[in-house]
């Protein structure tokens, strides 16, 4: 067998402020070969989040990146040669491959996949995007039908999820997102019964009339400003539920810090908690038969931004923090 | 019956900063009359707390108070006439009795007490500052025997009692409070097993050795400084019981921003949750016979700072904010 080039994105430093092609470095070399145990996995469809621009500078859920690292990302790969029981050449697999067209692998860090799905619902609302929104919406921020219900990031992977999820279980839902096009989108294409331009400025006082009867519950992917008006108008026993931190990790800023902070927590008696997907996965079938079955019947739209080839990782990155996407990034690494 | 003089304190103006004298107006008068279905209370013993403070500036679980209202306070007191079934002349009863010597009460508004114990005992360990301890410790942070757990306002009313209260459930406890012999006091009286002087600076850094293991549950009265040192030093799946914001009370600054919020709570799970007391009142005698039991066996100490006179009132809330109290504050009405 001719030996196989593989095209990799080395991390190269650590962004001051707006991640950029500038922090990674491309290099091509041969495939690595499997040992015993192990396989070779061919990335096929590469997924961009926000978490990515986050390790860039400081361990979160993982470690901190090292320059000279291969940029991390989950991705939906192919087997492509096994050493090991229970893989074989041709099958599906998902896990944390990389920005790489190859990579050696262990199979307890792959799961695999029956293939009865194509790899943007895998990688959409079948993945670490619609379980997350999942959860969070259901068992961390525990909606109700007929609470009022913010997502901010409304626009992205998760955001746009979750808030039809809200909306799934009977609840007003109100988005936040970045520029008037992406509210009209939510609202006409997706369902949301409001959005507010975060752009506009003045998120409270747009908030405000279009949560009438108060915020019961709000799904938090950006921190912030979004966050700080949802305190302010959240019922007593109101829920937050802390996906991320997006308005934070394209900073060159200190950490945030969050006005109302322990006081509305107090007095509203708020709970307000952090969640990793991960945390879920026991419960992992259940959400995928749920999100499954809702895409089917079209209830849950999984919109998608899929970029071609390896090479456009880096603008896809940086695209996230400009806001150019509509529901989920990806990267078809070709 | 000759005509009973009542003395009483009335809000006279909201504090821009620090609480003093000059807030409240001192008046003397009749005392009212009971009507049908009505009791007359006599103010015995008076709580001073925290939130009398919050009260003056704005609405908390209360409305906010009003210039010439009598200044409210929970309070201990004996029924004197009574024109209620249920309730008798000598009973003892509790509730929102305010700052005066004798106030009417509808009877939903009061609770009985069977006179078993002391009125200290009724207005600290057995009272709205044991319950606050004991539910928030327990129910809210949830502690487990082996955790770390840190309480900040250790020296006051109930921090001094959570504190306490996690040393029996088999943690390893950690306060924080205002002066090095109040750390002293937590220490060798309290069975603390470590204690900060946050007046000292550097919150963090000193209690990072404290807590070699790192923190599984923080007590939080304060907010400030203490809540971000205990929220960078916490471990994955932490909680953050958060009772009182003292810190913030008795400034004329703006509501503080806490760093870190939502930053650490998303990548280390951690809940942050805010409670009232009331909330777990149907579960009242449980935690009552836990905290007398514990009291009688001299497993839990409640110290309390009482002076004398209702005329001490003013001093004794403004005392709260200086850190003068170690343990429960009040005014024996006189």
């Amino acid at each position: 067998m001719a030996d196989r080039v593989n095209r990799q994105w080395l991390f190269k430093s650590a962004p001051k402020a707006a991640v950029g092609p500038e922090h990674f470095e491309w290099r091509e070399g041969p495939a690595p070969r499997p040992g015993a145990g192990e396989v070779l996995v061919k990335t096929q469809l590469l997924s961009i989040d926000p978490a990515n621009r986050a390790w860039m500078n400081g361990a979160t859920y993982r470690g901190q990146l090292m320059p000279g690292d291969v940029m991390d990302g989950f991705a939906i790969g192919e087997v492509v040669e096994s050493n090991a029981d229970g893989l074989k050449p041709g099958d599906v697999v998902e896990g944390s491959l990389g920005w790489q067209d190859y990579s050696v692998q262990k199979p307890r860090a792959l799961t695999k996949r029956d293939g009865k799905y194509d790899d943007e619902m895998l990688i959409g609302p079948l993945g670490i995007t619609g379980l997350t929104a999942y959860f969070g919406i259901l068992d961390v921020a525990r909606v109700r039908a007929g609470e009022t219900v913010v997502v901010s990031g409304a626009g992205g992977a998760v955001g746009s999820i979750a808030g039809q999820i809200a909306k799934i279980a009977g609840c007003r839902v109100i988005g936040t997102a970045g520029g008037a096009a992406k509210c009209d989108w939510l609202v006409r294409d997706l369902g949301f019964d409001g959005a507010v331009d975060y752009k506009a400025g003045g998120v409270r006082r747009a908030l405000k009339p279009l949560c009438p009867a108060g915020i019961d519950a709000y799904f938090d992917n950006t921190g912030g400003e979004v966050l700080e008006a949802a305190l302010a108008l959240m019922n007593m026993f109101g829920r937050v539920a802390c996906c991320g931190n997006v308005s934070q990790y394209n900073t060159g800023a200190p950490p945030a810090a969050t006005s109302g902070v322990p006081g509305f927590l107090v007095t509203k008696r708020i709970r307000m908690e952090g969640f990793i997907v991960m945390d879920f996965f026991q419960r992992r079938a259940q959400a995928e038969a749920a999100l499954a079955g809702w895409v089917k019947s079209g209830a849950l739209k999984a919109p998608s931004d899929v970029l071609l080839g390896l090479d456009q990782a880096p603008a896809a990155l940086a695209g996230l923090f400009d806001g150019r996407n509509k529901g989920k990034m990806a990267v078809r690494v070709g």
